[in-house]
């Protein structure tokens, strides 16, 4: 039997879903480039596409839109759970419990894809409720008015969002929808492979999300520039790091050997955008170590990935930095829930084995002779 | 890139917990026979066993068994959503929301094994609790100066039990403590390896035992004695349903080609204990489906597995049927936190990959042209 610890080059699966082209730095949901739908698409016909494997008609878009947007509210006891919790525990933590609970009081006998389209609904209601309540400010009613993003930012700030910053996280959140195979994703996998439910996979997928390892290093990335201070730090700073065997965060990537193109979309876009002070001295910041980054370790094959942008993303857009797993998981959710409606398409129960390498035959010895 | 689906053959990790004879039909834990453990043992032993890797003296197994008795209350918040939940709820969703609950309480920075050591103590007080409650009688106290199985039964029936009953509760979830690798064990590594907190693992761990192709197939087999009724009716059942292509519940494994001595175990114990008259018509038509189906399916190494005495001891000490998979979990969460524990002593992230099989460089076409 063969050892093979953390299943590098082993696939689980085949898929149709999305494809990484990690020397050129491509990324395609569905067979479309990433580039294509950051500049014409928008977060739910991106949802709708990797659900459903086409691009919706405008009245299916309609229609797929306001069922999204009627499924906005939680029930009033996840809301008392989010109220009684937010100040004190880990965002993740009363993010996996509040999906386990919506699963626990979902009685329909809806299919995979409606269930999923109910957490995504919900999940950014969850969020901006924590970030309310530790504020001591009033949380707000979503308003099926508005789309996902705008929605989403309009129940954190409780004023409209402008057309630019409900675009950025629009965007933003349509790079996080997903990128093939990984240990949340896998995590589903497992899960669904018993044949348990849709809520217990994402369940799953939310836990191992939360692990440093996997869902924190954008705000590790921004806790990065805030530490670094200024542009003229930055060289000293990185080269300090890097010469004592630290790694740059945000920086390299497991299948990109170039520049991820989730960084350069969300670049581009903070590029572009009119910032507060504080996000232009932080975009400097991060330009500057991008810059030297590449410089030392581009050869290498170590650039940029997604982190590296998305936490200065977030941040401007007003998340608190501890919620930053939280925001990826709510769109995450669509990913997670398409592999696993593929998988299930043709089923197997995911189960390896162990080597033993411990004793065996010992002589259970009475307790009063140890 | 090779695809394997389900991960047959492929061991995730080396391991010195568990051993599984599947010519001979024997389990070991830790190098100890099961049949030991379970005629000289009892449950605080053997999960001090599989957690520390040894038998404990007498000092250390009392301090242990204190430790685990102080642990079982469980929070007013856990209590009132069982009471919110148990008449309606799939017990397996009120347990993962439950210990999803619990990791988000414990704000101490305890180790792995003592946080596992607080969800093994508090799940039998969420299970006797969800059937006490829909059986609209009061829920009971747990009572510290009991052991886990006496207190187990107490608390669901609100007597103590007799000797013989602790007895077999003691046994039987000794012999579902551990198994090696499977399905809900990997939810449990997969969510480790990202560095996620103990508490995710478990609620990953249940999720997948959740499924019907994992945790479900003890009350299918009761279900299954229930359905044929008398002892003359099961040659005739067992031959209809394998010439109809159906499975015989409780049958086969995918490790034992003989007879899983865990059934082996209850069986032994079932037929020495005085039952009641229900128990013991299901017992004697258990035996004959055992005796014919062995008759049939043997010479392929098909056996009867725990599962197929497990529910019938289960429902034999008063639980309800669709109790059954959290009782298996109950049990299950110390060889899930021992793998856990194992796994991180050298962790390595698990991600497989998938391959990619759709199509690329699709042109985005405008919504008003689709």
């Amino acid at each position: 039997m063969e050892l093979r610890k953390g299943l590098e080059d082993i696939a689980i699966k085949e898929t149709s879903i999305t494809f990484i082209d990690g020397e050129l730095g491509r990324l395609y949901y569905r067979g479309y480039s990433i580039f294509d739908l950051a500049s014409f698409s928008n977060f739910e016909e991106v949802a709708y596409l990797i659900w459903y494997g086409k691009l919706p008609t405008r009245h299916e878009l309609d229609d797929f839109k306001s069922r999204l947007a009627e499924e906005r509210s939680i029930s009033d006891e996840i809301a008392s759970l989010v109220k009684r919790t937010a100040k004190t525990a880990n965002p993740m933590d009363v993010l996996r419990t509040s999906v386990s609970m919506m699963g626990l009081e979902d009685k329909d006998d809806g299919e995979l894809i409606t269930k999923s389209m109910k957490i995504t609904a919900k999940i950014p209601t969850i969020i901006s409720s924590i970030q309310r309540t530790r504020a001591n400010l009033d949380v707000i009613e979503p308003d099926p008015s508005l789309s996902h993003s705008e929605n989403f930012l309009y129940m954190l700030h409780g004023s409209k969002p402008s057309r630019e910053r409900s675009r950025m996280l629009d965007v933003g959140l349509m790079l996080h929808i997903d990128h093939e195979m990984n240990a949340s994703t896998m995590a589903c996998l497992v899960v669904a492979s018993t044949l348990s439910d849709i809520y217990s996979s994402i369940v799953a997928g939310i836990s191992a999300l939360k692990g440093p390892l996997h869902g924190g290093a954008n705000s590790e990335a921004l806790r990065q520039f805030m530490e670094i201070g200024s542009q003229e730090n930055v060289e000293k700073y990185v080269l300090n790091r890097l010469s004592s065997g630290q790694r740059l965060m945000g920086f390299g990537h497991r299948i990109y050997k170039s520049l991820d193109p989730r960084a350069k979309i969300i670049k581009d876009y903070l590029s572009k955008v009119s910032k507060d002070e504080e996000t232009q001295r932080l975009f400097d910041i991060a330009t500057k170590v991008e810059e030297i980054g590449i410089r030392i370790l581009g050869k290498r094959g170590i650039y940029p990935n997604v982190d590296f942008y998305s936490g200065l993303l977030f941040h401007f857009l007003g998340f608190d930095l501890d919620l930053f797993p939280t925001i990826f998981a709510s769109a995450r959710v669509i990913g997670w829930s398409a592999h696993v409606d593929e998988y299930l398409k043709d089923n197997k129960l995911i189960r390896p084995k162990a080597i033993y390498v411990g004793d065996l035959g010992k002589k259970y010895v009475p307790i009063d002779e140890r």
